[in-house]
């Protein structure tokens, strides 16, 4: 009964065929996204902060200043709602009400709890440094002491969650509309990356990093 | 009084460097955004749910089916949290620590109000088309009585946001981590639009419309 009323919370009720629930695809989503938008309650208010994450197994991290009142409300345990959204195109229907977007979407319901073990809150920078950019954790300095003591740890198991995907056309194809002379179709949206901008202090002769190269290549390769 | 309490809601507390409060830096982000994460309650649990909206003037709409669970919350004037993302780049610095992201957000408090003028709720729907992709209004066919009675239109007045902008090189030129041989800087994530794919049922003849061709001109020219 638990778990009904938990799947109940997360369950796509308009459009039911996009919902997924199955771990394979809410990772997917998690594994392809970059910013997690966090909402949880202050007092009677709802927040929602965009944040950088990284998923490792079961459990999505977060990492913030000690400083952050968003980190210490989460850290105190407070119900929280994970949402990663990847926009895909643009659904351009004949009429008005039928446009949309293509996207990916997931919600994850729970609590955060603060990570104090030192070897899981190591793995934790690392999976941070590793999303952002694979390979990228072993061409830098490993976090300080004093840097992690600065730095808020949370991780909330991904067990009431669900994936929301629309993909294809526009759904006026079968309609009356279908007979209007106007262009029909999806213009996808391509996140792509950009000439590497040295920062100023970049002393001479520093290659680009290997990663990098890597980023692009592969970024290239799936256009 | 009333107004210092509402502004320190939104206040950016951690880094406020990056914090922004006038209005023109707040539709910015607005503007160029496509999704906005909402957060609301239900019961003692937050939800943020993605969605489409347009900025008319001094509000913020957005719009769905009136079955729609987010939607007959909100309408009911539930207290929300509206937040746009734009992430421009990732930000590699010599230490873990300092790794971050480029990014434009924008949150703003308030509570929707159903929008039942016929002629606002035309307008919306326009904005609503045109955010997507300006030009499209009249190339389409607009919403039917039908159409406009299955869709509900909420509107949220922009009166206490903010936006917090970070960009540039990592934090680190000025450390004694400039001393380590990695490259440091950021690489650049670009959006960009793909070629337009024709939906399944476009009959034969039907020329890319007008507002597609300026939108990946502008998209080119932008690059």
């Amino acid at each position: 009964m638990a778990n009904r009323r938990a799947a109940d919370r997360v369950r796509v009720r308009r459009a039911p065929r996009k919902g997924r629930y199955d771990r394979a695809s809410i990772d997917a989503v998690l594994d392809r996204g970059l910013v997690v938008h966090v909402a949880f309650v202050d007092g009677e208010q709802p927040y929602c902060i965009p944040m950088l994450y990284a998923r490792v197994g079961d459990r999505v991290y977060i990492h913030g200043s000690t400083a952050s009142r968003a980190m210490r409300t989460l850290a105190d345990g407070a119900a929280a709602c994970l949402t990663v959204t990847i926009v895909r195109g643009l659904v351009l229907a004949r009429s008005a009400f039928e446009h949309s977007a293509n996207y990916e979407s997931i919600v994850a319901l729970g609590r955060f709890q603060p990570v104090e073990d030192a070897a899981e809150r190591l793995a934790a920078f690392e999976a941070f440094t590793e999303k952002l950019l694979p390979g990228r954790w072993n061409e830098v300095r490993g976090p300080s002491r004093k840097e992690l003591k600065a730095t808020t740890i949370l991780a909330m198991p991904i067990d009431e969650a669900s994936a929301k995907i629309r993909s294809g056309p526009p759904d006026d194809d079968d309609s009356a509309d279908a007979a209007i002379d106007t262009w029909a179709g999806v213009v996808p949206i391509v996140t792509s990356f950009g000439e590497p901008e040295p920062s100023a202090g970049l002393r001479p002769g520093i290659p680009i990093a290997a990663s990098i190269n890597r980023l692009l290549d592969t970024a290239e390769a799936s256009k």
